[in-house]
């Protein structure tokens, strides 16, 4: 925008296009929309910024995003607790949740191994997660980071840690995604979809 | 989210999902983005929010956003106060001003007449940019609005009104986009650019 806006529209448009994925024009549109809200609406979503930010914390047992010590899955006694799905991030656990098929508990990870970006093991809750499996109440950690070269090598990296603890690690399944076209699938996809084939 | 979801991060994702342009699944990628974020960076966001607001207010001659009485368009004294440009939006001045060829003065009329939305001519800032016209210093007052029903019908209206004080109206051409393609203009468009057709 022109030398001539006034600042604090400029300052808004700037906040708004820093956010992943708003270019500069759909952070203008956003700004101009914030100043077509009425006051209240305004101070609402400006504390709901600053309230997520200074409530949520990570859970002590899961790493995953709470405002409580522990989070309500953590601390649920409905959850199958032999269980933990390994996940990069808290977005994968509300994924899972949707499915409304797992029952067990989670470990976010906060991120994988990636040498390239300088991202070790030392940055991940991986500690955390270890320090999880030493009462023996756990019995399968299931892998379920994406299916990329950082996801596979944080899985791979993960079991071979947690193997010797007697702990089952299982691997999410690739293959075909359901509703998808065969036609359209990349060769690595239709390799393992073929590999990893069922008797029916 | 499903209801495990700790509140104040579900309130962050509403707020983001009532953004125009926005679904769920980006707006909780956005909520994500904001907890990632430094405490300082978290509160500049929230109060670019809340400043935009508060100091922002029309300006008293052509009603675009301003934090001061008289922006510094009008203000200024380089610009030609013989012609006003009339708007649909703030966000159109800023298109304008990104042309760097128009050195004119504008007019935001905040809307356009639609009486299908319930919007009248009473809505807009129609008797603001008319009081303009009194001295008799503007000279041609360009109809700018958008090539829609409601923009045409808006620049329709507008020009009964203006063409009986003796000011000039004028309307934006129409024709073919530069670097678009003949093929995939619509027949209207097609129209418009054979209708107005120059000599060369």
């Amino acid at each position: 925008m022109a030398d001539y806006t006034a600042l604090p529209l400029l300052r808004l448009t700037e906040q708004f296009a820093r956010l992943p994925g708003i270019g500069i024009k759909t952070a203008q549109r956003l700004a101009y929309y914030v100043l077509s809200l009425s006051k209240e609406e305004a101070e609402a979503f400006a504390s709901a910024v600053t309230d997520a930010h200074e409530s949520l914390h990570y859970c002590a047992v899961c790493q995953n995003f709470t405002d409580k010590d522990v989070c309500p899955i953590c601390d649920s006694n409905t959850r199958d607790r032999t269980t933990i799905c390994v996940v990069e991030s808290p977005k994968d656990v509300t994924a899972f949740e949707r499915v409304h098929e797992y029952n067990g508990l989670y470990h976010v990870l906060h991120g994988l191994v990636s040498p390239m970006d300088g991202i070790g093991p030392d940055s991940l809750k991986i500690r955390e997660l270890l320090s999880r499996l030493n009462d023996g109440a756990v019995r399968e950690v299931i892998m379920a980071t994406n299916p990329t070269i950082e996801g596979e090598a944080t899985a791979m990296y993960l079991s071979k840690l947690i193997k010797p603890l007697g702990v089952k690690v299982t691997r999410l399944a690739f293959g075909l995604p359901v509703g998808g076209n065969l036609e359209y699938a990349d060769e690595v996809t239709l390799f393992k979809a073929l590999e990893n084939r069922n008797e029916i």
